[in-house]
């Protein structure tokens, strides 16, 4: 299982062809997740371990990606901290009474690991066994800044201000928010690797809204710390986030054996600026999906070129697979990337357009 | 007037301190602007050339700042296009009948100079009478792919799926869409320099939603021309876009004079990737205004000290100030980047903790 594409990617070690996996790759543009939804919450799927592994497996099943990635909510955690959390139609989560004061950080629980999310624990378990070793099941995470502008807008968030007036008026409640945060995150990460995910990703999608002044000094300490406590369960650690072409050096100083980027950089700029020693994961606009079969390949094409066939580039998108998204561009993806990537990470860059050219045919 | 501290600046020549303007400095967080939207729409103001100058100068007398910027909405041009342009209370724009198709793109109109939005050429005299060379006046226009996003999502967006769902799928729809919005925009800012302008800005503010590589292929080539077409006037064209980090240097060759960046990116790092050939503009995070002063006073240092004292700085904000900010904030901001200005383009690094000091204590 070590020996996987996914994982060996992950240590920068040559593989047969550039391992792909998709961010959100279980979810709702898939007809059998939509079955799925139409009599459980999402909520209800995060709570009962078989639902949750049967949405996991579901991508594996239709797409060949090479890891599955434990459904879940970044969010989760938070119930168990004594948050509120709902998820109204159509609205993203809903916090009713946000965290924007010190008492209100004073009042959250720190929750003992088994209370975190035990049927994510479950479903890790179940996935695995399900697998028998076919591909690595990833686990995952909300980093603290990003779970914090949940808990402090309420919601999602367009300007993230009231994080942002709570970090600068409050900083001493901030550190302790960082602090709770982190500490969960920690332990639920690592309840999860226990329960036998082979990797783990921590989601600092909205860390981009801020500037890497405030990023460097207010959140990646933390980030650093819950990377090395994680170092010595010996599994790698990928760090995403979203907007993050100003502050690649700040990531890369997180510690993470993977950096995950969006669209908004080109790979090749990202993957120097973070350093060769580190694998990379991205980076395809998620829109290109709704494109015409031929752009996708070219825009996929454009990935793989920049990550120049060298070992430690993941494909993936820049973020989630977007719902409207048809199933079946998807698909087509992760074989284009399969076939694209065995030619540019062995023989160079011959034969590339050959193989585009086959895998379009086929259609 | 040419030897202004903003147009210096723009010119990368030697200033007395750094010149300091913001975007959106006229709006809701100012009590005066506010009396005036009390009886009169957006809409109103910008169709009113009186209404228009008044609110330009309102920022001028308050907070000292080294440029007017004239009041009006990058979509004010679509109307004379045959579009139906709409505000909706707390919404932003509404186009209720968005360009989603070739033939909504051919209906399009081609106004002539004079239709586009003549009470904002008037506006513009009126502010330069009235100004009487204190300080200079500047243009703006909405760019190609900005003012497109709006036609097509028909509104704000936040994933611009259908702009990047047209762009990919409708090519030559697109170039043809670009290819209006361009011609229409030349023409807008040429009257405006007509009509006595000293610079203008191009808002490309939601260009950082495209990857670099859709960026220089489907865009820029059309800020370019614009650029190019406007140079023969001699003013100098400020380009400015968010979360641009990434693809910085394609911004660089659109031939812009001076470059606007927002705060996810430290300006040092900003400025050396676009070439100190080019001034730059920016780049404290909105948000920061909401700080408290000390915290305001260490930001706005910062971004001073990635200035470095080097000709061709204008501190501006990162994108537009924000309706919640007290506008005793903004005033403070303007005072201490004059105070701690004069003393990084003058004596280097020495005085600047002085010059915070006793700007706090004048408070």
């Amino acid at each position: 299982m070590g020996d996987s594409r996914f994982l060996r990617a992950c240590r920068r070690e040559r593989t047969d062809t550039t391992p792909v996996w998709l961010m959100r790759q279980a979810g709702r543009y898939l007809p059998e997740y939509r079955a799925i939804r139409a009599r459980a919450s999402l909520l209800d799927i995060c709570n009962r371990a078989e639902l949750a592994a049967e949405v996991t497996l579901q991508p594996v099943r239709r797409l060949g990606v090479d890891a599955a990635i434990i459904f879940a909510d970044i969010l989760l955690p938070v119930v168990s901290m004594g948050i509120q959390l709902e998820f109204a139609a159509g609205e993203g989560p809903v916090i009713r009474d946000p965290v924007r004061a010190p008492e209100a950080v004073a009042r959250l629980r720190r929750p003992e690991t088994e209370e975190i999310a035990p049927a994510i624990y479950d479903a890790i378990r179940l996935v695995r066994r399900e697998l028998d070793g076919k591909v690595p099941v990833i686990g995952f995470a909300g980093a603290p800044f990003t779970v914090a502008s949940y808990l402090i807008e309420g919601g999602s968030s367009r300007h993230y201000l009231e994080t942002k007036r709570f970090m600068f008026t409050e900083p001493r409640a901030w550190d302790a928010l960082m602090d709770t945060l982190s500490d969960v995150t920690t332990r639920y990460l690592r309840a999860q690797v226990t329960a036998g995910a082979q990797a783990v990703q921590l989601f600092d999608s909205w860390a981009g809204a801020l500037s890497p002044l405030d990023y460097q000094e207010r959140v990646l300490p933390w980030v650093r710390r819950i990377v090395a406590e994680l170092r010595p369960l010996g599994v790698p650690v990928i760090l995403f986030g979203t907007g993050t072409a100003g502050f690649l050096p700040a990531l890369a100083a997180s510690g993470a054996d993977v950096i995950g980027v969006d669209w908004r950089v080109r790979l090749d700029d990202a993957w120097a600026t973070i350093g060769l020693e580190r694998a990379i994961q991205g980076n395809l606009d998620p829109a290109v999906l709704l494109a015409p079969r031929d752009e996708i390949a070219r825009q996929a094409r454009a990935v793989l070129e920049q990550a120049g066939g060298r070992p430690g580039h993941i494909f993936n998108l820049g973020h989630g697979v977007l719902p409207e998204t048809p199933a079946e561009n998807v698909r087509y993806l992760v074989e284009l990337v399969h076939e694209l990537g065995a030619s540019s990470t062995a023989a160079g860059d011959g034969g590339e357009q050959a193989a585009v050219d086959e895998v379009t045919r086929e259609r």
